[in-house]
């Protein structure tokens, strides 16, 4: 074989190689380590400001709530692919219905999102109450997910 | 003392309480594992793709570039307040420079922040060999805090 040709051939499946350990599914631990930190973020900026605030517990903060509701809408898209079927054996708070009712739980996944969603569009109205509102919306879905899918804390 | 008055007095003094404890300082435990989260999380979406994708070693994909970059605007921001004076002692890799070189430390930041917004802005101009280069230049603002800032891993 032509040296050249073999050093080309070498590089594509060593390029290939390299792409497919770039892709390949990480390991359980460390996708659980993954969505347990959004978990982690979300409760940052919910429970010390968003929820509060819904509550009428702590003074409207447009600015603040503008930029928690922005980080919200971030988190709440990662965590979803962190609940892999490989990880159903790893400790975590997830119950086994997170992989015997994917359905169920994708639906839960979407409701919550979906009111995220309602949330970011009534930060940009700029109507308080209606702000106020939404935040009670999403904290009823959270509470929907935790519910069923997670081990009572 | 007027029966109405003592009631509403009381309602505000808990009231005040309650605000008082919603914004009182996190356990410094808690601050170290809400921006370790963040940095696990950042670390989802840029050892896997962004960084890659900068380096030209996967196809480039520029829905995903927008969504992951559009993620990294909203983590970059994140985890700063919990590098608080107050979590010095708690066992982390964070160096004490963090603290005794505080105000290198938030130059640090800024320069990677800032290149992350001109990470944003590149994204948004949609041109290719503009992102993958913001993208290294990303890469280097982080190595340029974990090598002063954080124990070598």
């Amino acid at each position: 074989m032509n040296r050249k040709l073999f050093l080309a051939g070498l590089a594509l499946v060593l390029g290939a190689g390299y792409a497919l350990i770039s892709f390949s599914q990480l390991r359980p631990e460390v996708l659980v380590k993954q969505r347990q930190s959004v978990m982690t973020l979300q409760g940052k900026y919910w429970y010390r400001h968003l929820r509060p605030t819904g509550q009428g517990k702590i003074p409207y903060d447009a600015n603040l709530v503008a930029r928690n509701v922005g980080f919200l809408d971030a988190l709440s898209q990662m965590p979803w692919d962190g609940f892999d079927p490989s990880t159903k054996d790893v400790k975590s708070a997830a119950l086994p219905a997170v992989y015997t009712d994917a359905a169920k739980f994708k639906e839960a996944q979407d409701r919550y999102r979906g009111e995220v969603v309602k949330l970011v569009a009534a930060t940009k109205g700029g109507d308080e109450a209606a702000v106020k509102a939404q935040i009670l919306a999403v904290n009823k879905a959270c509470d929907g997910c935790h519910e069923n899918f997670r081990e009572k804390q």
